[in-house]
């Protein structure tokens, strides 16, 4: 805490509380202001700038209006209920909204959050008043990648008194991700409470490894130090991931309570994790009831070589001869890797396993806030 | 992830990886730059500015030098090994570093952090190459108040595949904080891996409960949405935290691997948390074989009538004559809560007891810097 505040605060508290109150309280109502029309007001002071900017998500660079004392503001025309991420950029210079403490990370970028929630307040990415799973961030043993690792993993509310046996979601990042991405911008626990509660998903353990089998955890994390976090890694998308998977699974099964079947297991990624999810899967063709793929990445770079990713056609077959209970597509019209996907569809096609799957296409495109979308609709599905 | 960024990335992975590390990678060293002799370097790139300044810990505000195409830079002394945050401001506003993703909010601000670690790279506050061990932010049942509320647990090395029974350690937070403030600017996980790996502490699981009673969790994770941190709570430092805290102890007991015994139980806190901490042990004298007081708040506010903060002397002595094994007391020189602390101290001397607590006093007010070395100090001495 800086020291004056909190001196002055805990000095004025400790004899006069309602006037600390009222000089001190800067208002908890939160920035930016969402207005009951779902208009959002933005604004930061900034008396000698020339020019400010809003740069919001979805929305091309807007330039705020100077007002009285240098304060600079603009009101959005109604936003439709979701999480948006937003910067101000002040004479070039790109700042957070300092009224404003929710910020997400993406990859190396820092922004200011908000959430516009519904008229019934159910969005599936805020916190509403239900009950709460935990979130443990815990270290496993890979014995294939010969070091110790770290995890997201969500246990829905209850789960510590019980003593039922859960279904698993894997639920796997993408290129310049980590173990902390689902949970931060996916809004895995928000989205899993909030369904739960609404009887709309079954209770699950939702596991959220790390990918980027170069590093032990997200950056930060280990003794490499606070770092800048990259999409590139030493190691990436060579099948090492996919045959050390075992591992994780292994440590999931061994110490948490968990129903261990294929019924009760699914695997699902974005991009990077999509492709993860489809290779591991198909290599284990009884292991996963339910596989997810969220604009996956489906073709392996052209220098990899991995028995993983040998006679995916064959592996597929038999994937699916042993009945999947549902292998689920999603992607949006104007992702880069559509496709790819369109391709990949195509070969499930022509083995006649077009009925087999299910294909949800969105609008958008390579983008959190299609994958949000994507794990409210499969999450909705599986374990039933 | 943005998706043009995301999508140039993606596109050229999937094809040609060693142009896009060459042309896209940023850089993985950090932001600031820390040099060899622990000076440090800053940078921010703000062409139009015509005053920016460096705001760090510890430091008056510094103007900063601008340089070439509009860079602003800055160099410091040497800096002594510990954790520093820091802010720009940039024609008076306030911005954090955009190079660096690495944040600490402390009440309603958010600051950019760096570590200087020493020669040795054995700064307790760093991530070192030692296991480490799991945090979970569980949500309790606290029949008490009448709610749910959250906690975070740290959990050290090995405890899930172990059967040992496990000391605890109940850690408080201040006034302005909330149960992810020892996770976060105390940075427990770090400094209880670190001196558990060195065999400097024994290995313990760490509770970070949620002091301010009028509230389920920390702001952004109730159903309060995304309000702006305060000081302020309608109910605060009034014997309701003291009377519920038996809620936490029975939940940490019933649902984690607990010696349950004073001889393995401990309760420390800051300021706030350090007035917890003494009535809570206070009025439970059987219960805590180890009290922590860091910074702490000591005189109950006029107003409040509890029987939690009456006949204190009283229930100290009888605290006293079940021997607690440690009863710490920490402080620095010019902490505004220092003659509050002093006339404890006496209160303690002049019922014969000067023996028999044990006196820090260190440099410094009422800040983090204190309160993570104090922590360093009390996890290193108890349960021994």
């Amino acid at each position: 805490m800086r020291r004056t505040v909190l001196a002055l605060i805990a000095g004025i508290a400790l004899t006069t509380p309602a006037l600390a109150q009222q000089e001190l309280h800067g208002g908890a109502t939160g920035a930016p202001q969402i207005n009951k029309d779902r208009t959002v007001t933005f604004k930061i002071e900034a008396p000698k700038a020339t020019e400010v900017t809003l740069r919001l998500d979805g929305q091309p660079d807007t330039p705020m209006k100077r007002g009285n004392n240098g304060l600079w503001t603009l009101t959005t025309s109604p936003l439709k209920p979701d999480l948006y991420r937003y910067n101000f950029v002040v004479d070039g210079v790109k700042t957070l909204d300092n009224d404003n403490v929710y910020t997400m990370r993406d990859v190396a970028t820092v922004m200011s959050m908000f959430i516009v929630d519904d008229d019934k307040a159910t969005c599936p990415f805020a916190v509403h008043d239900v009950p709460h799973g935990t979130v443990a961030q815990v270290w496993y043993d890979s014995p294939t990648l010969k070091m110790k690792r770290r995890m997201t993993i969500y246990t829905p509310p209850g789960y510590e008194e019980s003593r039922q046996r859960l279904p698993v979601l894997y639920l796997l990042h993408g290129s310049g991700g980590d173990e902390t991405a689902w949970l931060e911008q996916g809004r895995t626990a928000q989205v899993l409470d909030n369904l739960i509660a609404a009887g709309k998903a079954e209770p699950m353990i939702v596991v959220m490894p790390n990918g980027n089998i170069d590093e032990q955890a997200a950056p930060g994390s280990t003794a490499a130090g606070l770092i800048t976090p990259t999409f590139n890694h030493k190691q990436w998308m060579d099948g090492g991931f996919e045959l050390s998977f075992k591992d994780i699974v292994t440590w999931v099964e061994n110490n948490y309570r968990v129903a261990a079947s294929k019924r009760k297991r699914a695997i699902a990624g974005l991009s990077m994790g999509g492709y993860h999810a489809l290779y591991i899967s198909a290599n284990n063709p009884t292991d996963y009831g339910y596989v997810g793929l969220f604009s996956a990445a489906i073709t392996p770079r052209k220098e990899v070589k991995s028995t993983i990713y040998e006679n995916l056609e064959e592996k597929i077959r038999e994937q699916f001869d042993q009945r999947p209970r549902l292998y689920w597509i999603g992607i949006g019209k104007d992702d880069f890797l559509y496709e790819d996907n369109k391709k990949f569809r195509s070969m499930l096609d022509s083995n006649r396993l077009g009925n087999k799957y299910k294909y949800h296409e969105s609008t958008g495109g390579h983008e959190w806030r299609n994958w949000r979308d994507y794990l409210v609709e499969f999450a909705s599905i599986i374990f039933k």
